[in-house]
């Protein structure tokens, strides 16, 4: 075991802090990311502000240590306590906010959970009978984000999702305040036409005649794809919504075997005698989302029938044919096909048209999984990776991935109107007002699974209002640019093996960094072995100095490997430049 | 039809704001309310501060109108831009939080669909090719407010989720800015150990010895419930995950035929013709959450048997045993019971103790849904109506409804541990690490049907640390006290009519309004269509008028009554008086 000092260990400390790296790593970048790490040491006062010139954040004379919830508003007199409670939160949000964009900060400050739960000098999350006074509640406010991840950072490259849309923060911050729910247009009245508006657009982007159709959205991809199969199965057997599943034969559904989505969210234990990560979730989605609906609506996961895939991820549609043909022979009946627009690790696109034509010809439901990569339908140089996606039946598409909008925002697109309704309305027989006069279209509550829903439509409406369908236009085609960018550098870069050959289809670039130890031995299984614990040991020691993050995966026999995404604006080429160098800092003695 | 003026109806004009209403109506909080509405009316200049006074909300010299989403940050230079515009819409923000606690605001502003879609005064829905200015964009935050309900007002009474908890709207907002999901510790170090924390803190209050069992977050009260149905299924009968339902005998479900939730959630349309309120979702969360589980997982709706209630609305365990008796004969079998812990309408509390004796005589998994209800566990004063909760295998606990937290906010708590887990999980077979040395609690992607997960612990964890326990425990009695003080001042009252005797186990109080015009017309068919139509009537002109906004709902033969409920801490007995002098004031010449 390695020692501890203040909480951090010695590993974080040797790694990141000593002269050699300081010396090898001598530009800007680096020397104010360890000014910055010094710099956060330093303890702050809640009354200490970083920006005293601002007139608007000078320093408060509230003595937050005597005060408690109760006496904010709606308590008598409340009303100034509550202004000043509420601008000491935002001053420690807008100073989060800045560090967030500030390369010289950290990405996380890593600590491992049994340091979390024992408590963090000050910060203890046990729950107590007793109050804690506000000056309590603001430091929580400010340790919470201390010792979380900052996803909007430029060196956040671990998930789909990241970045920090300002515009959508200020959306999120405004939803949180009117704190209301999208069942109703009584109730919501604003958010409820705005989600009619914004899914409408959509469907025209999709290109379904005059953006008719339906949607609604939904709690993230998983339960938009969930949604499809619902709606699919109530398509071609509306009565196993009565009788059951025992009305129908026996339904399969076809999927990609490729992975699909979050197979980079690895649960990592540092282990820190061994420095070795273990990944958890080396689960895909196409095996995931696609198989727990399979799993959740009672058709049985073996019931779930995988496509092969070419070597660059993509389902093969002849395999496709000869698999429903084949399940028909067997006498069961194939009723859904996922094609994949963007899988999570490759950035695979299916070939939607020829895998409509097997759906036509077979009279099965063709949905699309954009969730990763239905952002791309807003860039004209791109959108072409999804023809054909107007011949699906159903479409995932969620905003909060490639768009840039916070979480969560996710919709399921449905071409044909009234079969979400249909397959989800519980209420036929209670409408006993005969005179229906009105348009039931503005009414969501019916169409969904969840009776409360969140709404997560504003913050997506403001940003398209405040940049316009050409800001996320420029936004994914910048995205786009930085990963060929990242692949033309590394493609041919000693200690780099590209995972699958050619120019990315989407922002996804996967590689192996073959430290040079490895790098003359022979192919084989030891080098497998050994290669396959590099990028693990690279990704611990980068959480360890917080200095970037990337996810890793295996894939079917392939070894673990980095898989870099970029989804967030504040990427500079910069940024993939400090990944590479980071990389081979970290991972050159291995 | 009636005439308009300025986009407001005539009626609305009338009925509110004339001459007699003043006089009739001339105590303080009446007047202020009209000189509030008044008020309103005037432009307001984004620079134009309420409150000059306050040094940190001074106005600002930027002018957003030449600003763009673009010139926020990333954009070089954007972080003054940035700190510049967050403060404005932290400005709109607070200026709405301290109306919503002001009497002398309306509770909402209405506006019919096709006047919002035509677009009001500058307000237009409708999105662009083209970014619009900051400055738009400021005034489009303001007008979503503007047209919105004030959910936190201490008069808004329409729903189970009312108020506006300021220390939970900290928590919504730090949520939104670190802009992360719930799928691993990697991501969430933090939010993950407090959901962990504070499930088990509930499980403890549920009384499971030492806070032992299972659970997560979900997106609402709807899949709370659908939780517990597929973990009754996946421990009855596990082969359903990987074979469907056709693996499974016939297997039925039983909850109460009463009323449960999101009854009173209404879709209204006012006919302003006829001035009739059409309620479109007269269904019910027994009939609706858990029979949408069972169309969803593949049971079908006929495999839900409903139970009859007691006249308080009250499961008669009798009916349950004697069903599940006739079932078991007709060769099905009984896999699942609901005990509701606080109906919507009614607040009716399900004997769970009887129902717990059937449910371990004949083997089957009982589920309390104490969405509702769950929240009086925190209170010594009345926990004693959920007596035997710790007898359930599963509990559905919403800390959004009863105890405040902003929406969304809903658990989902299971006795045995490892079944959420063993029921969702669809990773076994990818684990290749064998050297697994880490504590996989701290996961929850594999629990959880979504694969990213909203962060919805830290509001309610802030909150908890901020009251403690005991501070939900006085505002859990101080809403039930509010709710007495309504049943004694109306039970007696002439004009009306209590839906069912007694005092109310819950806020819930159920009760007619009698208008003059129908107090001396015989009972009889005629009687009651008329009093049929007074709630929708009455609620109709209250959201006109903006004045205030209750529930109302038919149940069972039971023509439209009004629901009253309190869960908004802000409110007193004053308000209670409010709303009784409302609906006489509006109703007495129906």
């Amino acid at each position: 075991m390695f020692g501890k000092i203040g909480g951090r260990s010695f590993l974080s400390s040797s790694l990141c802090n000593n002269t050699g790296f300081l010396q090898k790593n001598n530009n800007v970048d680096d020397k104010s990311r360890i000014v910055g790490f010094f710099n956060e040491q330093q303890p702050k006062s809640i009354l200490t502000r970083d920006n005293e010139r601002d007139p608007r954040f000078r320093r408060t004379e509230t003595d937050f240590s005597n005060l408690y919830a109760r006496d904010l508003l709606p308590a008598k007199n409340g009303e100034e306590y509550t202004m000043q409670f509420l601008l000491e939160v935002v001053d420690i949000l807008t100073n989060y906010v800045r560090k967030t964009f500030d390369r010289s900060t950290k990405v996380l400050d890593f600590h491992h959970p049994h340091q979390l739960l024992e408590g963090m000098e000050g910060f203890n999350l046990e729950l107590c009978d007793q109050p804690e006074s506000l000056e309590q509640i603001l430091v929580d406010c400010r340790d919470t984000l201390k010792y979380g991840v900052r996803t909007g950072h430029p060196r956040f490259f671990n998930q789909l999702s990241s970045g920090l849309d300002i515009i959508g923060l200020a959306g999120e911050w405004l939803t949180s305040t009117a704190n209301t729910n999208m069942f109703t247009y009584e109730i919501a009245p604003v958010f409820v036409l705005m989600e009619q508006l914004t899914l409408k657009k959509m469907r025209e982007i999709i290109g379904w005649p005059n953006g008719e159709g339906d949607g609604i959205f939904s709690p993230g991809g998983a339960i938009s794809n969930m949604y499809s199969v619902m709606v699919a199965r109530y398509k071609h057997y509306p009565e196993v919504k009565i009788k059951g599943m025992a009305a129908a034969p026996r339904l399969v559904l076809f999927t990609s075997e490729h992975v699909d989505q979050f197979t980079v969210n690895l649960f990592l234990l540092l282990h820190l005698s061994h420095l070795i990560c273990i990944p958890l979730q080396c689960c895909s989605q196409s095996h995931y989302s696609i198989k727990k609906a399979s799993a959740v609506l009672g058709f049985g996961t073996e019931n779930l029938i995988l496509l092969k895939t070419d070597e660059r991820g993509r389902v093969i549609p002849a395999d496709l044919e000869a698999k429903v043909i084949d399940a028909k022979q067997k006498g069961f009946m194939p009723v859904f096909v996922n094609a994949t627009a963007g899988s999570t690790v490759y950035g695979a696109f299916d070939p939607i048209n020829e895998i409509a034509d097997i759906c036509e010809k077979y009279n099965i439901w063709l949905h699309v999984d954009g969730a990763w990569g239905g952002g791309l339908l807003m860039s004209r140089k791109h959108r072409h990776k999804l023809n054909g996606v107007e011949r699906a039946n159903s479409v995932t598409w969620n905003p909060h991935k490639m768009m840039g909008v916070p979480l969560q925002c996710s919709a399921i697109l449905v071409r044909e109107k009234g079969l979400l309704q249909g397959c989800n309305s519980m209420c036929a027989g209670y409408l006993f007002q005969p005179d229906k006069q009105y348009d039931v279209t503005y009414d969501t509550g019916d169409k969904a699974i969840q009776c409360g829903r969140h709404v997560d439509i504003f913050k997506f409406w403001l940003m398209w209002k405040s940049k316009g369908t050409i800001g996320f236009e420029k936004h994914i085609d910048r995205c786009l640019e930085l990963s060929e960018y990242l692949y033309h550098k590394i493609k041919n870069r000693e200690g780099y093996e590209m995972v699958f050959q050619g120019e990315p289809q989407h922002t996804n670039v996967c590689f192996w960094y073959i430290p040079p130890s490895l790098r003359l031995l022979p192919d084989g299984e030891e080098k497998r072995q050994r290669l396959h614990k590099v990028a693990p040991k690279i990704k611990a020691m980068m959480m360890e100095c917080g200095t970037t993050m990337v996810g890793y995966q295996p894939q079917g026999d392939k070894v673990n490997f980095f898989r870099m995404v970029v989804s967030n604006p504040a990427v500079t080429r910069s940024d993939i430049d400090f990944l590479i160098d980071e990389i081979e800092r970290l991972g050159q003695d291995l």
